[in-house]
């Protein structure tokens, strides 16, 4: 029998008693498979996506720590009106971490050249001291790149390689993005410098302004200003933006980008359309920072959409000549364009600490934590 | 110096001062070009698309009726926030009307053969005494068939049309229609019986489900129901719709209805997923029964988009074979799948009699008005 390694895994689980258990859960692996490696896992990111599948449905206001200090666990209630669209994860205990890096510890036959390779992964289940999976999803990092360089190497990166893709596949010029002074808005912002597309980066405070002008964003505006909705017309009328991707989803915000896109496309309309402006404007909601409704004003016309927009899927729809490209610019460009900024390190055990836990799921802009399993 | 035609035309107009106008005008016609008619207006339908254009952003509790027996005015105060909307069209005197039918009276040299025919006309400007127009935009009805029968052969079935074509060219294959005893709807079931479409209705009360049901409808759900959600849920399910066209626009039924086909898919869904179903759910909002904000829960994941559809933008992407053979399928069968019912037949003077206007501008499902300007 062959060697195996071992190590915790942090598991989130939803009970049909409608409780939502955090926990670190002993994994055992096997050695690795021909074309397998085994990583010990050093740096993963909390992103938003992440904390979908980690806390999402349940209420943080009734957080209750346990367990060991090695082994803590936190239990919370899921309000009785979400268990509905989780059926599918009822009583499953599930891995979270959609990507992280770290050291190859063990290689299978056809890839020992991986092993004590740092390299980024991507497939979920990274929140672990220990991670088995096949080759062809880790990229090895370049020498002196370290496992937190690497960590945040797909999601954020290719997130915002894809907005500007799906602004060329359909034909729009212009981006507004929202929630835009976050790592991924500052990644797209030295995407669309780099790369001539003319963005419009809507934030909520002065100090996130103040992040942007810092690395060169020109077209700056700030919802809590009093002047926001004027602010943003003159920016979209400048830059002819008619696609937006929003990262907040609740409230009045994307509906008001398209109003705005409809004021700017009639500032130069010569005949009055009942219908509103020819002009299709189109807004994509990409993420949930505020689970609230999303509320539509309709002062835009007929020629507009609102959806989602996944990364999955339109990756699926690119192709894979695409998304190697993608990739290839993410590799050539890791500590560049792609460089994250983390505010703090935490271990595994960390992350069940109630307080803690209550900071990196406040979503603040420019707050960005990182899991440190080795620790 | 050739002959003139006269009679009065229905206009509406917004003035800087923030009044909307209803009048009567003088219209004096030379005689027709080489290709054109003048044809007397003898049926005009009000459809809710009209209605936009003749009061939609004024306030109809503000009205004061002026003028003439035979020319009477009404004027209505404009909401100052809605003025902004409305300054492509300030100080212009508008005329009103999308479609219409009537006797061809004059007619050019190369379309002598219209002289004294009834033809069906698309064009706007048709609440009218007299329209000149090109021959091209007049269809010629069958022996025996009435303006009232040709009044509405553009709109509505156009429409009704275009949401199958829609749903076969986005890959679908059942629809969710909303208000669903209109006109529009009654036509949309005649069609998906023919063709055999699965069809969900959607209705606001047991009188309308009593409508359809007459016809032969099969999926009918009343959103007034307490057992609605389940209801629709079921239908959905049944008959797998991911396609829905909302003439209500405001409120929470649109993402109502994205709910249950996300609830209908996940039915089936094996494994839990944190952004929800892969099947794709498209949302088309062509109507503004309620001009209040659209409100979506965003209990749909994120695969699903809500849009704009217009007849006008959709025919230019169907393109002209599509147009020519949905065009064709309304003259075969105008009488039986595209019959019109009207409640009312009003004179144009009545048109702007307010106690007429506030019982035509409530947009009764059930209820349509007819305007015959001959009168």
């Amino acid at each position: 029998m062959a060697d195996t390694v071992t190590g915790l895994e942090l598991r989130s689980k939803v009970t049909s008693a409608g409780k939502l258990e955090l926990s670190l859960e002993p994994v055992t692996l096997e050695a690795p498979g021909d074309d397998e490696v085994i990583v010990r896992v050093q740096a993963a990111p909390i992103n938003p996506s992440d904390l979908g599948l980690l806390i999402g449905p349940a209420d943080v206001a009734s957080m209750v720590a346990g367990g060991t200090a090695d082994r803590p666990t936190l239990t919370l209630d899921v309000p009785a009106e979400r268990m509905g669209m989780l059926k599918a994860r009822i009583d499953q205990s599930l891995p979270v971490g959609n990507e992280g890096a770290g050291e190859v510890i063990a290689a299978g036959a056809n890839v020992t050249d991986l092993l004590g390779k740092t390299v980024g992964m991507l497939g979920g289940a990274m929140y672990t001291q220990v991670r088995k999976l096949p080759a062809k999803d880790c990229v090895p990092l370049k020498d002196g790149q370290t496992a937190a360089d690497g960590a945040s190497m797909f999601v954020n990166p290719l997130t915002a390689l894809g907005f500007v893709e799906t602004m060329r596949m359909e034909g729009h010029t212009a981006i507004v993005h929202t929630a835009a002074a976050s790592n991924l808005g500052q990644m797209l912002n030295r995407i669309c410098i780099a790369d001539g597309v003319p963005l419009v980066n809507v934030v909520r405070s002065a100090e996130q302004a103040d992040i942007l002008r810092a690395i060169g964003a020109t077209h700056i505006v700030d919802s809590t200003a009093p002047d926001f909705r004027d602010a943003l017309t003159d920016a979209i009328a400048e830059t002819v933006a008619t696609i937006a991707f929003d990262a907040i989803g609740g409230g009045k915000l994307g509906g008001q980008i398209l109003g705005a896109m409809e004021a700017a496309a009639s500032r130069s309309a010569a005949e009055y359309s009942r219908y509103g402006s020819t002009t299709f404007k189109q807004l994509y909601i990409y993420g949930a920072l505020d689970t609230g409704p999303t509320v539509l004003n309709r002062n835009f016309g007929f020629s507009w959409a609102v959806s989602g927009w996944l990364l999955t899927p339109f990756m699926g729809k690119a192709g894979r000549e695409v998304v190697g490209r993608m990739r290839g610019r993410v590799v050539d460009e890791l500590t560049t364009t792609f460089a994250s900024n983390y505010t703090r390190t935490i271990g595994l055990a960390e992350a069940l600490n109630p307080d803690v836990l209550a900071a990196y799921n406040r979503k603040a802009t420019g707050e960005k934590y990182l899991i440190d399993p080795s620790r």
